[in-house]
């Protein structure tokens, strides 16, 4: 056992705080990583204020986690001290499974949160990446390449994955029309990352406030969802939608934006059901899906990828001490693009 | 021109009487098809009633088609008189859509319906089945294999192929497990078609009346969705579940029973959206589709497939002037499984 600091939330109500705790020591199988940065996740906020009421207290949000590797337990053979790695959103899943070699462990029940969650022993509770540091199995523990931007790598552990996986699933690619919905911490990264997939990539966000900075990124059409004409301009237009906001939005309205055979995918989670009209989606064979995360062999393609494309996420970096009123802002979607804390500031 | 006797709905609200009207001439690429059986589809008693609001009259209502070639034009090459052929849902499309190589033409701008549709040019209305005899394009006109009883075969035209092709599209056969909503006229053929592709067939029905029937058509398991058991037995139990039933179901209990990855298709079209919960779809990368009968390729593949397994639909064979009465009886589910309109009785 080891002493770590950290930020916790207390309660529901209150603010995340300072707090200090116990991180297990390493068993063979673990590596020991020296946290440097810590990218704040829309969900941390819903966890942290138990909007999807599972929360347990006292809680250590973060699951964008990038940091160097200080210890390795003996039987570890993929990393060594002093490694760049990344721990995203889950540290831990059923291994007994037959499911297990579909690399779908993000669907699959025994997942084990990076925070929020109790480890396998069902006993020990899991603290995520507002810390100085955390003990991770080997399995769970991702290779950022050497090239990227340490601090704005961060947020690929989750934002980006949360983008790749969905891309690489319905195939996104050359020829492919792809629209993201939502100009925010997920939305730009699918942008960056559609772009280099090398689809037509169009940003569908309520406004045209981020147009310059989406076309920056690799949009090649920018269009405002609040004006009624972006409807009927792209009906029929796009092979796959990905829809990052977790608004109520019209389902119907941006399913008819679908070709033949295209794909609506939800990324976010609005509270209410929206309803879904099946003139939507039978003259035209389209579906309406899900996607969540990706599983840890994704993950590290979609690491050595970006590796290869030189992407991160747009970043700005904040002290420990300002994450309250980081939290208050990215409810306000007062970021471009994504919050990322340096815990040298701890 | 040549005149032509049918049954046909003078008005919205009039049951269907004695018709008579004309059929166009041969042009070198049609066929003239002598009218042997007919098959009810619950559509047209939808568009007879003008239930969908687009119906034009007077209307001769019939798209499951079987008949004899008694004419040809100059230039068909694929037919001669005396063929048994079939003609389903659609008599025309566009064909200068570069799409049109896709297959997917039942999806496109510019299909002719069978019946209560206007030929390409415009102002010709086309009159279906539910008559003596039809002209159509070579290119919409279907083989029927040899072995199969011609009049059971009427209902494969629309019947058939609507659950032919989401069979096909998403893939069910030797290792799936395909749950088929509803046992009706759709629902029996997804059942002995699924069965034929080697898939475990499951049929969720309101009640058990029809176990028999399923599990003699093919179906290895029979479950009844008025038990609330039924759900939790079966939750993450199907790759695929095919929806025939235009009730307002509730998508996300059938959406429960999917796989990692699964789909729910829809067949049929409620009349009201349905509300769809996030929830239902993104922690499992599970997917709600719609489908719509099939194309003219896949409609022939589908014939030939039902030939090789001596597929046909169970029917039950009525006088042309019972037409009214079966009606009645269709939309109270009175029915094992098909009506299919001898037109020898016209």
């Amino acid at each position: 056992m080891a002493l770590a600091r950290g930020y916790a939330a207390t309660d529901a109500s209150k603010p995340l705080e300072p707090f200090t705790f116990e991180r297990r020591a390493p068993n063979a199988d673990d590596v020991v990583i020296s946290i440097k940065f810590s990218g704040i996740c829309h969900s941390d906020i819903h966890q942290a204020r138990n909007e999807w009421g599972n929360s347990s207290f006292p809680m250590v949000p973060g699951h964008e986690i990038a940091g160097v590797v200080t210890e390795v337990g003996s039987g570890v053979t993929k990393f060594k001290v002093g490694d760049r790695v990344g721990v995203g959103c889950f540290v831990d899943s059923c291994t007994a499974c037959a499911s297990r070699d579909l690399d779908i462990e993000q669907y699959l029940p025994g997942l084990v949160g990076t925070y929020n969650s109790f480890e396998a022993d069902g006993t020990t509770p899991t603290y995520g990446g507002y810390s100085d540091s955390v003990v991770v199995k080997e399995g769970y523990v991702l290779s950022i390449p050497e090239n990227l931007d340490f601090a704005a790598s961060a947020p690929l552990l989750c934002a980006g994955i949360t983008l790749y996986s969905p891309l690489r699933h319905w195939n996104a690619g050359p020829g492919k029309k792809v629209a993201v919905v939502g100009m925010g911490g997920l939305g730009h990264m699918g942008v960056k990352l559609a772009h280099a997939m090398g689809a037509d990539v169009t940003v569908l966000s309520q406004s045209l406030s981020k147009k310059e900075d989406g076309l920056k990124l690799g949009a090649d059409h920018y269009y405002a969802t609040s004006d009624a004409e972006t409807f009927k301009t792209l009906a029929g237009a796009f092979d796959l939608i990905l829809c990052t906001v977790s608004a109520e939005l019209d389902w119907n309205a941006y399913a008819s934006l679908l070709k033949v055979d295209g794909t609506l995918v939800l990324l976010g989670i609005p509270e209410k059901p929206v309803p879904v009209h099946a003139f939507s989606l039978v003259p035209a064979r389209r579906s309406i899906s899900g996607s969540m995360i990706g599983s840890i062999k994704e993950t590290q393609e979609m690491l050595d990828f970006c590796g290869e494309h030189g992407i991160v996420s747009e970043i700005e970096m904040i002290r420990m001490d300002q994450v309250n009123e980081a939290y208050e802002r990215v409810i306000k979607s007062d970021v471009r693009y994504r919050f990322v804390i340096d815990m040298a500031t701890l």
